[in-house]
């Protein structure tokens, strides 16, 4: 089955919030291998209302509505959907009911305000979708085809509890489909083009299950979807694939089930009893944000310095005075005795440290924004990588804060 | 003039990613005066991409394209494009010198995949729009109308400066319209309820500006919005809305242009020679990041210290064993003797220190989780705060890092 979303809000078109509403109705209907192949906004206008419902009508099985239920003048959905499926909108007992009841357990005995009896008035013929979180009770119109109309508010408390409770469970009895099972391979220090290179052919002769590339806020995945009759059957068309790109992909594949890189490396560090200490002069506690993103962090991570200054490198870290006036702070020699430094002072097993100029200021011919050293030091190795990396301020910090996680990465696999 | 929205990508109907670009672009165009009436959403499905963008060439005059540029085989937005202007695909010389250079800082002299040269071919007549952020370059096609199609990378930090940067001056040269002053204030310390009940009447009372509350990441601003025939005419209506909302909320107002609460304190700071260090525990390096996104915060900031182990406290801070033992790490004491201890060590005038618990483990029922500790040491005068946070361990790190730069920043007013 097909399934189409119109989100409807003129607040939504001028930026005024992010539609969560939509990601929320997406993931939902993905779980349950219902394809969503649109997604239409419009704002609180009657002719645009109309056209997107219609429209959305005609090529798709399942319409969901969210917004315009509310009790003031420019909620127009109730209406627009009796317009398109040419019913005429009726005063629904039961909505009226939970109405008022909603408005007595809220503020006991004040009268009702008279505009929310609009609120119960729903295209004949409609099944009412209780709402117990607000006043705006929702409704599935089923029409001929077998199509249906689902209609909910905009208020994401309210939507997504309405969804899961009603209609939900409506679409898996009505609409009894295939399954989608996916799985999210995480790369990190390689871009999407040459990951891409790595797996064309895979990616060119699949068609179930379908492979895709994509790349979000600084990490790359490729995203394995098949469907099924049956989660086995679907889990076991997904694995086959996962192994044959894993095979050739595995210096950078650090997850299979979505975790964080900074979570494989809290597994890897709490597995086998390592702790780690941070000297971060550039990304300036970005790497300590992330590693202590994940719980129970504290069991490996157990200090970290931020050494802004170069006052801080040496009394903090033990840089030498002269390997700052000969190499200057950014460089390969800084970066080695702010990691050897920091595992020394902090006695844990790995010290990593990320030195360099996140720019906009600071940069010269020899050391432009963007140059970015990094060194690990573990058991009396030490090992340094220089990155050159473009972007602003907060991209460099980022890119080198993914870097040095990378690093870390590599040598615990 | 009108403008369309066409979001492009399967991972926007798999519920995979928030769509913050549709907000982003939603409320820029806003700003400018630009009446948004569509957006819709559609996978990496040729067909499905070629109707969307013909049916909003249609019926608007400026189609702008999120998405589909990179550089694999579903990416699909330029050939789309190019179909339903009717215009070849050709090489864009300039869009393929500008992918090279691109490489060539990032990589150096490593060879550029084939792949990437696939981004260059843009629809015949496109002017193309530089992207310094990453591989794709954005373009403009202008159509007979006349109309124009502008088509940008889907990835956040890549979009939002190539809009800033060439499509809204394009915009502003080309379609002229109203104008639109917006300005926003900025709140910390005051949840959007409370702020919205200071101002309820003044909200109500107005048609021109309009002004409207809201909270994003944590923040919670008030939007003004005026239109007007001139840029001045807009500007003397929002400020007379700004003075008068700002007399009433001044213990929470730290911005009236949209800056960060870390570059009002960085401004701060700066203008009177002031130094900071700081002592982290629960919030792991967050604080030391959000300042130090700030560009020349090396100037204040020296150093910081994330001290996740009570050996770290006492040994780099100087915190008592004997206040660890008897008050614990989570603690007013413990706190004091943090903030005390860092601006001694970094020998600054302030010393800014945050010790809690950001769960999900680790509460008792006398410290549950959320509880935090902040302490502020500013020349012999040393403040604490308590506070109780709810939400993830995340969330309880962004409200802890909030709450310490906010008693900063109103130590510095």
């Amino acid at each position: 089955m097909q399934a189409e979303l119109v989100m409807i809000g003129t607040e939504l078109l001028l930026g005024e919030i992010v539609d969560t509403n939509a990601q929320y109705l997406a993931r939902s209907l993905a779980d349950c291998g219902i394809n969503l192949y649109y997604k239409s906004t419009v704002g609180d206008n009657w002719v645009r209302i109309v056209e997107a419902v219609s429209r959305a009508l005609a090529r798709s099985d399942l319409v969901i509505i969210s917004g315009g239920l509310g009790p003031t003048e420019d909620d127009l959905t109730r209406a627009a959907v009796a317009a398109v499926a040419n019913r005429p909108l009726e005063l629904n007992q039961e909505a009226l009911a939970a109405i008022e009841s909603y408005f007595q357990r809220r503020y006991g005995d004040a009268p009702m305000p008279a505009n929310n009896r609009k609120q119960a008035y729903l295209p004949q013929g409609a099944i009412m979708v209780p709402n117990h979180w607000g006043t705006a009770p929702g409704f599935i119109l089923e029409l001929p085809g077998p199509k249906a109309i689902a209609a909910l508010p905009g208020v994401p408390a309210e939507l997504e509890p309405m969804f899961e409770q009603t209609v939900l469970p409506y679409c898996r009895l009505k609409f009894r489909g295939e399954v989608l099972v996916t799985k999210n391979l995480s790369f990190t220090g390689i871009g999407e083009a040459a990951l891409e290179e790595l797996v064309k052919d895979i990616i060119l002769s699949q068609a179930n299950p379908t492979v895709a590339p994509y790349a979000s806020q600084g990490m790359v995945r490729i995203r394995i979807t098949a469907r099924a009759a049956s989660e086995e059957e679907g889990l076991a068309l997904v694995e086959a694939v996962v192994n044959q790109i894993a095979a050739r992909t595995q210096p950078y594949l650090y997850s299979t089930s979505g975790q964080a890189l900074e979570e494989v490396i809290g597994e890897q560090l709490t597995a086998r009893g390592l702790t780690l200490a941070l000297a971060e002069s550039c990304t300036g506690g970005l790497v300590g944000n992330r590693i202590t993103n994940v719980p129970g962090s504290s069991r490996y991570f157990l200090r970290g310095y931020v050494v802004y200054s170069n006052a801080a490198k040496v009394s903090d870290l033990g840089v030498k005075e002269e390997t700052l006036s000969q190499h200057g702070a950014v460089s390969a020699e800084t970066a080695r005795e702010m990691a050897e430094g920091v595992r020394r002072k902090a006695g844990t097993d790995f010290g990593l440290a990320i030195t360099g100029i996140a720019g906009p200021d600071g940069g010269t011919p020899e050391k432009p924004v963007g140059l970015v050293y990094i060194a690990l030091a573990h058991q009396g190795d030490t090992i340094v990588e220089r990155h050159q990396f473009s972007g602003a301020r907060r991209q460099i910090k980022e890119r080198s804060a993914q870097a040095a996680l990378t690093m870390l990465w590599r040598q615990l696999r």
